[in-house]
Parts: structure tokens; C-alpha cells; sequence
């Protein structure tokens, strides 16, 4: 597992500080093959994790030292553009970790035919991260399409009823198709840590 | 408005007599043609019911006297055999109303080839009452599919994540698919009364 | 359905940049007769989608191309003035479809006297989007006294123990009046397209 | 406030004990016009209890040694025949207390012509105690139409999503109607008391 | 009842315009005597409000118009100086009905001294309108050291197990003393429309 | 700690079984002093544990071979009847530890004068557990009348808005008076064990 | 995926009828090598379901015709002996499917040393099924310890804080070790059909 | 007890006052040994109070006059750098009492070997103050371990899916690890209001 650093809750200083021990190798006892990957910064955070120059960043996620390259693909699916800062969440966690990615956005189970329309793409990926807010019924659709492994995000995403992602997440967990493995509600570095393990397995 | 009668909570005496007023024309003041529907009756209460000869019975729903014929018809479409005793609940009161029905059952959205094969019988329909427990995703997937309205009903159906139908009734209205009208859980009699009021724009 | 662009959770550039997609009738494949939808713009999202020249607007939602009028008419009747924004969000987008409406507020329950002032015009309306926050209970009352059908809204108004809009929402859907169909939290937008759908079977 | 023995989570003896020891004047310290009254008495209690010969008993309820008579009136109002129970313990509670009660059943909101037809009756009451589950608007409704107190009790009377009372507890709690008071889910007995109290003032 | 103007969720332009019509006599068909009150204003709604020269104000609740005194005393009690907001929206509205008010602060149930050093106080009042956040007990212990009626109002104040007031709601209306009312979170306005209510028994 | 032995979700056989090898200290590889405690035995689970010899039993609870005696007193003080149950399961397991317990039943905060007549006995004690369902208020007044550390136990004794004893947990975790240590619902064993942890420090 | 029959809320008639369906090659084109699981059935439709000769049954679940054996190791571990039932509804299936599978139970996180003993057979395991109610904590120290996929089932036991499995389930997916994939309270089968699709990444 | 003053819901006026009136001996009736102690005061409070010269403050901590020092030492024990504000209040009032307090952070349970590495230093304490947000299990696991008391904090530290908290509330009370205290959410002050009471035993 790569060294992780979550941001929210910690000052400036504290995210700074501890990144810094990490990239020291002599003082973090790390190799330089060995992903350091920091999330939920917010601008002033990032800003200040920005000067220790990372290998990649995107919304609040930052990482520094990816690892050897893999010959692993995960497809990363996502029902709507808004869920997309966790997409990348999960992007760049992964490709930390050596992984190829494959991004797919706006093919909720509303517009069937753009859903179907992926499945070749889908069907070069090794594993599916499935990711929806609003009903959350992404992964379950999938799931009768698809035999790979799905680890399932749920999001935030969505009007009123959605309940900060309590909706998606229970409709997963739920869910009358079975072999979704769900992660907690915008957890997207938790879902690549999860695509990671299994990932072993190939090796 | 047909004359329901909910059982739950009333003494075997109580759901007798109260239908008994009912069909006695003179007393209830009701026509020759207003349907009397009676639901949620539990086994003591449905073997004093049929003593009074209803015109259609099924598990725990019981009818007496029809509407006259209406030339509309609506499928009911239901995710699993589990969800069989809500769908018989709408059925029995939407032909009280004196609409035809038309059931298509183990749909779910898990073998979409199912759901994909029955299209062509749901477009016969002028509306449909899409019922679903565990994620209901069913009226969401629907809803990208057909244009007639919908009326979904969740259920109660489902293992623990399910919480007693929350879960399916959060996901049918946090649904990423505009244009879906939902009733409580388990609620087959409350979806037919919406079905009967839409109808009724028809005529 | 027309097109409809959900703009919490994404970038002032993303909202612009689909929005004009989906105006250029080349590259969107739409009609010129096919009505566009933003709903959730905060101000920012706004004051640049107004750039491209919508149809109507109000608070949170814009349109663009309203679709050929229908000949039906839809009253929007919300308990409190409180209530405005998620009416406004149902209105236009039931404009940008092409019908008819009619609204009334101010007419909660608490003041019956004025809900059966409004009566008389209910009658001219081919269905009814009831919205209300705290105890939800416009649609019950409603339902017991017009037999068109009730598409209802619960609000996120309210004091404390109306908990964003969860009592409405359970309040509506526990309803003892049968006959009504309710949509997400706050969901105008959703509400419309219940309707829209109704509507069709009129014609 | 006169004595009062909750009996769910006792045995039998305990109960049959504790209203023994209540019963006897010189144990127990009370005076021959002070009430006993024992709620929630399941088929075994209520029947060891009978044989301690209660002044009037129903349903759960018994009650024993009558207060004076009052000149004061409630009027219990119950949404539905399911709701009596609730009413039964809150009539028996009332009437231990000295007070006079007036029952109405069967006029919950959605029929509302039915609730404004015993509004005549009502004006003789000095205040209501207004019982229903489902949905719970009936105290939101009458307290537009009367100016009496009303005491609001929330049954867990209903469908699933009625959630077990708590639908209709929070409705009467965020009611736009101001003026009402709540007790608990099904509690008769509560609302007798709270009645008691202010009846109090009128002394 | 008094006229009430509920401001969250309107503009400042809403508040005023609602609150001018109802101070000219002409347009609103009200009486000299009659009290208008405007809860929950903003400063910005506030600051628009005073312009209109209000009769009282504090925090975020204005009064006009004071109804004609009674000769009832209504004791506030709140258990801590965070519920003083809350309280002071029942005193206003309390005084707006001309009826006398006495306040008392700080005797939580955790220092039961102060708390019972009130109660001669409290004896001079015809009801009590007792507050609290946190556990919310104090009218749970009040309940059995004084005989008038409690109208107990919980309010949002404490840490995160508070739950914004849902805890202290809950414990309000469980509560093991008979005779608590109890009205929604942070509701002061309610709570003195309850007592109104009730000191109308004593007329 | 005692081992213990929760037979909830156990079969007969199975309980039987894993006492049997808890006495044998061979197998065991427990003393002759290690106290072993069953909890939530239903009566058939009871019956065969009664062949197993107890040194003590009581309701669900069974013990096993006591500790030798300690000099410490437990006081155990519950707000009613109906959560004696609990109390027995706290006393059993604190006199399998060899501390003396001391119960005080029936002292809820309606009636204050009860419990504060206990107090001068609870001065005799080392630490109190204070057990109490509906609104949970006893520790919260507890905890401004003593010193001594308060383990708080909540119950699901209580009316439908006591929610199995959530509402007694949230009261007694959210309290206004600080020092409460509190454990799960209906956790008598879990107190216990809290209570012996401290006991240590006196030793 | 194999053929599934979820046994709840089905008749006794419906579930002999749809397993004999599929044990029918003709009927229902399966093949000779494909698993049939059926998962909650009940006391009366196992009894009528063990009639139609199944491979394997235990407690409720019940599975015939296994998959040819595949060389993986699929590690069960539960942290109590009441965790056996999922535990047991897992493994099945997993030997439905081919897999091999080894079981430990009773490796509860308070007794740390107990699950570190059996790390050393953790790792010749191909990935780990891991169990737990109450806090549900399991997983969580186990990802910390192994490499392999951990595919997380929370249960429904434990004491009433345990909210029926809710707590565990939310203690797994916010666990602050990355890598854990959960699925539904008491859901043995679907952490299978997770495993399953996982292993085929290895093939 | 010390006197404590709760910032939040108070203005700043309101706070200065309160700690000026405590401080002044005559008024306040304290001892020069009695400590103060102000929490949760947002940075306007706190530039305030720090006028009033504390004898140490951190964050929204701030306290006076500290008690004669004891021979006492609590351990505090937080999972993770982002519960640290929680730690330093129960650290303050701690040390506000006159006990010594020793602080060990980052180790949370998914790294067993940096919780089993300060195991040594932890014998050297009293008891223990364990403090977790996410899944909460670091007292679980701790129990297993030490012999202490324990008294837990949840903390509202963590991904969406631990809901303020509650997710570590409710895993810390449902623990299958006897023996752990809790307090309420974020609790810090009360904690160490318990850890006080509990350290009287020792005297």
C-alpha cells in the first residue's frame, strides 16, 4: 500500500510536514519506487503541496513517486459529470500505484445506449470502478453485463433526497445483482485501494 | 375514488361491518357500480371477508362489485417473485376501477435482456406501475426506455441493507431518470389510486 | 424529454460548454423544437449561461427553445411563498415543454379558507403539482377534494424538526388520501416531467 | 396526577403487585378519590389485573377509583377506526381523571367534509386531543378551524413508510399550523395528562 | 392567532411587502389590537423590518402591535444561556398576545439547586414554556415538582451528539413524566402559540 | 476480564458446549477463581446452561464460579421496574468480579424526592450504574448530586418515541452535566465490565 | 454467475417450482456444471427444497450441482461463533462456484492474539471473507495485517447498539484502512459472487 | 468539578462576562483552586477570553487557575493527526484538574505495530482516553490489550460515510470488547470530566 496522507482536518503545516518526511528517504525509511499520495486538500493546502512538486494532481488529490509500471487496466465509470472529482480521486490514486486507467463519464442507467455503447471499451479492463450518485444504480446494471470485478463509489451527488450519497450507498449495498463490492460515499483513493488488492491477484 | 377499507390495526368485527355498511346500497349511499376494495387482511380477517362474496380475492386484498369496463390498460411490472404480493394489491384495485392489466414479473434490472425483451409488450400499455425492493432501479432503468408515465411502488423485499424498502424507496426518488412518480413502500393500492387519477386524463 | 442540464457539482466551464453542445443543432442532433433545461445554477453558473441567451429564467433555472404549445394547463399550488423557488423550477421547465400554467400560493392548510378559494380555478387545470414544506400535508387535503391527478413536491422549508425536508417527504408519501405521486426533495424540475409524461396521455 | 403503572416490560405479579399495593389506602398513602390507572397491559396482565375488579377498562387500559367529576369536555377526534386503541387510553385516562369525554372517529383529512361537519360538536369541547398515523395532518388542519388547545397524538398507524408513527410525529411537530402540542407515538396517556394539566387553568 | 410572517426562504423584499400589508388596516381587514409578528429575519431582513418601526424586537424576531394585556404570567425557563435565541422568540410573541412573561435562566438539571431555587418563582405563574438543548430533562424534571401545564421546547444547542436538537426532541416526548408538550426544535414561536392557546382555558 | 459467553445468534448445543470447556480447567487453562459469565441465555439456552450448575442466576444471566470478594460497593440504580432485567445482568456480572452490589429500583427523576432519598446510601458506594429507558434523564441528575463515577446504561424500556432505547443513548451521551460514561443499549454485561475496569484504580 | 433463488417472501410452491425449473437441463438450458444456490430459505422450504437432493445444505442455504474445482483458497473468517450462519452461507456458494475454502472463527479483534495465530494460514489463502457484528472492526485490523483482498460482511449480530447490523456496516466502510470492499448486512452470498468475480482476474 | 463555560451559541460579550464573574472570587464564591475552563470558543471568543490571561489555552480550549497537581496519569490516544483538536481539550481540562497527562498520536488500529509499540508507555498510565473518528475501533482493540479503564471519544474525523461521527459513536458502544466507556461526539471536556471522576477512586 502506498503512504497516504488525508488532508481534511489537518492546517497547512501539519499536510506540509508530513509529506516532506515521506519524501525524505533516509527519514520515512520509503523506497523511491514507493507512491505517496495526499487527498481532500483544499486550495490552500494543495497550494502549499503544490511547491514540493508532485508527480500529478488534480482537484484535491496530489501524488509524488509513482510506481514501476504495471500491465493492468481499470476502467473508471462514472454516471455523470459531476461525479468526476471522485473519479480522479480514484485515477490518480491508481496510476500512483502503476495501473493504466480508462475513463468513461455521463453514461448513467437513464441513457441505456451510451452505457451499452462502452462495453467493448469495458471489456479490455482487467476491473470496473462504478461510480454514481442520485440512485446509485450504475454498478448494478454493470453487473449483468459485465463478469469482472466492480468496486462500487458511491457519491454525494444529487438533489435533496439523495441524502449526501446515504442513497446511493444503500442502493449498492442493496442491490438485487450480485458481486458489487462498495466502498464508502466519495471514496475514491478507498475504491483504488481496493482495485489495487485484487489487482495482486494477477500477478 | 373507489371505498377502501385498510384493515391493519382493525378488529375482524370492525373490517365485517365496515364493508357489510358498504354494500348495503341504501345505508352507504354508493352505486350499483362503485368498486369496494379492502387491504392488508390478515388471514382471520380475509376468511370473514369472503363470507361476503367479493367479486375478485388475492392474499390479502379482497374486491367487491367492478366499475364498468374502461378501454385502458396498465402493465405492472415487478422486479422479483418476491414483490408478487404488492403487485397483486395494484392489480385487484386498478380492475375494481375497471381497467385491464397486464403483470410481467423476475424483471429486474440485473438481467437487463429480460427487461429489454418485454418492451414491445409495454408499449401496448397506457401506463406503468414498475415495482421493485432491494436497489429499485427498475423504474430508473425504465424510465430511460419507454415515455408513458410511471408509478413505481418500492418494497419492503430485500436482505438487510434493504431496510425494510428505505433503500428502494430513496433510490426511486433521488432516480437519476426525471419523470418518476412514487407511492410509499409496499403501497399497491396507493399506486393504483395514482394510476386512476391519470387515467382519467385519458377519457 | 427534452435536455437537461443538472449544474450543482459542476464547473462554470462544464455548464457552458454543454449547454452550447446542445444548442448547436449540428453537433447535439436536437431539434429546433426541442426545449434545453438548466436547473441548480448558482450565481456564477447563471450570470455566464445568460450569455448564451436563454428563453426565460428565474432564480436557479434557465431554458432555451420552448417546444410547440400543448392546449393543457398545469397548476403549481404551493402552501408558502417560501416555497417559490422549487414552484419557479416546475414552471419553467413545464413551459419549455409547451404547456400551460397556473400558480397559486400561499394556500397551506393552515388556512383552509383559502386553498377552497382556489377551488373553482383548480377545476380548469388538467393536473395539479402540489408543493409544500414542514408537515407536507397540501396534497392530502388536496386529494380529498379535486380528482385530477397530484403530482406532489415536498420542500426543504421549514423550521428545525422539518429536517430538510424529510417530514414533507414521508408525510406525502404516508399520505391517507390515495392518489398521489411525489418526487425527490425540492425536486421542481423532476415534478415536471411527472407531469409531462401525464400529459401525454391526453393526446 | 393520579397514579400510573406501565405494565409492558413487567410480569404479571409485578403488575397485579404494584396496583395491589396502590389499592390499599393504608399502604399506599392515597385517598379514596385519587385514580389508578395501568397502561399497556398485555392479554395476561389485563386479565390478573380484572380480578382486582377496575372501575372501567379497554383494549390495554384499566383504570380504578374515579376522580370527581369535572365540568370540562375533550373531545378525542381520531383520524381512523385503527387509531382507537391510541384513543381508548387517552379516553379512559381522561375519565379517571373526572373529566367528561366526546368521541369522533373516521375524519382524517382526506375526507374533509366529514371533519367539518363535527366542527359544531367541537365548539362544545374545552379542548381537543387530535389522534392520527399515517401522514398526521388532521391537528395541522383543525387547528385552522378551531381555537381550542390541541393536543396532537402521533399512532403508528399505517403503510411502511409510515415508519411506525414517526412520519406523522414529525409532521405535528412541523406543522405550518402554529398552536399545537405533541406527545409521544401512541401515547393515550401522555396526552390525557398534558389535557389534565391545562384543564388546571380553567379552575 | 396573530399574524405570523416565517422569513427564512424569503427575499428582504418579500418580508417587507408581507409585513406593510398586513400594518395597513384597509388592506389586511385587521384590527388596531392585532399582533403581527416576524420570526427567523435575517440582519439583512431585519435591518429592512425595523424601518417599519416594530413595537419590540430581538435576535431575529420583531413584533407590531401588542395585543391588549392579559392577566396571565407565563414563566420561561431555559436550562442554559445558549437557548436565550429561542427563548426570546417565545417571550416576544408571548408579550405580542399581551400576556406577562418572567424569565429564568441557567437551571439545567445538572445543578438541581438553582433549579429548585426557582420554583417559589414559578408558582406565581399560570403555565411554564421550559427549554433545552443538549439531553434536554429539564421538563422532564420540572414535570414532577410543579402541577402546571409544560410546553417544553428543545432546542439545537449542544456538541455532536445532539443531533441539532433531535436528541433533546426525542427525550422530550419519551419522557418518564406524564404531561410534557412538547412543540418542534428551536420552535419558540410555537411554543407561545400553544400556551395562547391553553391561557385561553382560563378566560 | 471473565470470560463471557453472549448466547444470542447460538445454538443449544453450542452454548452448552462452550461453557462446559470454559469449567474445565484443564482445557481451559483457566483458575478455579476466573469467573464465567453467560449472557442473553433465551429459556432454552437457560435451561440446559441451570444442568451446568451455576453459582448464581437470574432472567438471561447465568455466572460461574465468583472471584474471591473485593472490599468495593457498586451501586445500581435504575429509574423503573421494567429495567430491572438489565440491572440483574450489571449485578450478576459485578458479583462474578466479587464486588458487593447495592440496588435502588424505582427512582426516576419524575419523582425527585424518591431519588434523593437514596442519596445518603449511595455515599456508601464506590461508583454508581444508572439505568434508565425513555428520556434517559436519571445519570444526567445523577451526575449533580454525587461524585463518584457514573456508568450509564440506557434502555429500550419505553413508548414508541423511545426507539428501542436510542433515545434514552443519545440523552445520556448528549447530557449537560459532564462525567457520564455510557455503553450500548441494554448492555448490563458491557457496565459491568466498565465498572471492574475501574475498580482496579482503587486497588 | 450461478443461478440464485432468494427464498424469502417466496411460497413454499415457488421455490420447489423455480429450483426444479433450473435442475431441468432442457428447461432451463443450463448445463450440467452449472451451480444452483438457493439462500434464506426457511424451516418448511428447506425441508420441501432438501426433497429435490441437493449437493449441499446448511442452515438456510442450500446449493446443488458444484463447478468444476478451481485451485484457489478462499479464507472464511468470523469473529464469532454467531457469525457462523453468513459464514456458512458464504462458503457454500464458494464451493458452489469450485472454490476451495477454510474456515476460522471466534478471531474477534479484543482478542488480538487469537487472530494473529492465524495469520500464518491467512497467507496461503488466495484472498479473505472477513465477518463481523457489533463494531465490526474485523476487517479493519485485518487490512492492516495481509495483502490480499479482504471482501468485508458486516452481521446482524449483537446488542441493541448494534442497530441489526447498521453499525458494523458503517464502521467497515469508514474504516481508516484502505482496501476493504463491503457488502450487505448479513449478505453471505453476494461477498461470494464478489470473491468469485475477483478469482477470475487470476485465472 | 471545575467550572465550565460552553462558547458555542453564546456571543462574545456573554463569554467574557461569564469567565470574569467566575474568576472574581467574591462573586463566584471559588476557590483559588478551582479551575476554569471555556471550550469550543470560535476565534472571536478566543481573542476575547485570552484577555482575561488563561493559564494555557490550544485551539478552542482555554482554561484558569489549575488545581494542585495529583499523582495521576491519563494516557491520551488519538488514532489519527485530524483528531488532535479533540485531544487537546480533553489534555487541557486534564490538566486543569492537576493530573499529568502523556499524549501518543497516529495510531490508529490499521497499523497495529505503532499502537503495539507505545503498549510499554501506556502501562505507565491510569487510565486511558482513546480517540478515533472513521470506524472507531481503536478502543476495541485497546481493550484487548490493556487492563485500564477506558474511556472513548468518537470523533467527527472521517470520509462521508462516517456521518459526523456517528459511524464511531455507534462502533465504540456496540464494541465486542467489554469494559469502554464513551462520551458524546467530538466530547473531549467530557471525557476528561469522567477520566476525573474515575481517578477519585484512587484517592
Amino acid at each position: 500500500m502506498p503512504e497516504a496522507v488525508y488532508c481534511a482536518g489537518k492546517t497547512v503545516d501539519q499536510c506540509v510536514h508530513i509529506v516532506s518526511e515521506l519524501l525524505d528517504l533516509d527519514r520515512s525509511g520509503l523506497d523511491r519506487g514507493d507512491a505517496i499520495v495526499a487527498t481532500r486538500a483544499d486550495p490552500d493546502q494543495r497550494h502549499a503541496l503544490l511547491a514540493l512538486d508532485p508527480s500529478a494532481w488534480s482537484g484535491s488529490t496530489l501524488t509524488w513517486r509513482h510506481r514501476l509500471p504495471t500491465s493492468f487496466t481499470v476502467a473508471i465509470v462514472a454516471a455523470g459529470t459531476s461525479d468526476l472529482p471522485v473519479a480522479e480521486e480514484a485515477r490518480l490514486t491508481l496510476e500512483a500505484y502503476g495501473h493504466r486507467t480508462m475513463q468513461r463519464t455521463d453514461v448513467g442507467v437513464a441513457g441505456l445506449h451510451r452505457l451499452i455503447g462502452i462495453l467493448p471499451d469495458l471489456e479490455a479492463a482487467d476491473l470496473i470502478v462504478a461510480i454514481a450518485g442520485m440512485e446509485g444504480a450504475l454498478p448494478t446494471v454493470l453487473a449483468g453485463l459485465v463478469s469482472q470485478p466492480i468496486v462500487a463509489i458511491p457519491t454525494s451527488v444529487g438533489y435533496g433526497t439523495s441524502f449526501g450519497g446515504a442513497t446511493a450507498l444503500l442502493s449498492m449495498l442493496a442491490s438485487c445483482a450480485p458481486g458489487i463490492a462498495a466502498v464508502g460515499i466519495d471514496n475514491g483513493f478507498g475504491a483504488a485501494c481496493v482495485a489495487h488488492r485484487m489487482l495482486r491477484l494477477k500477478r
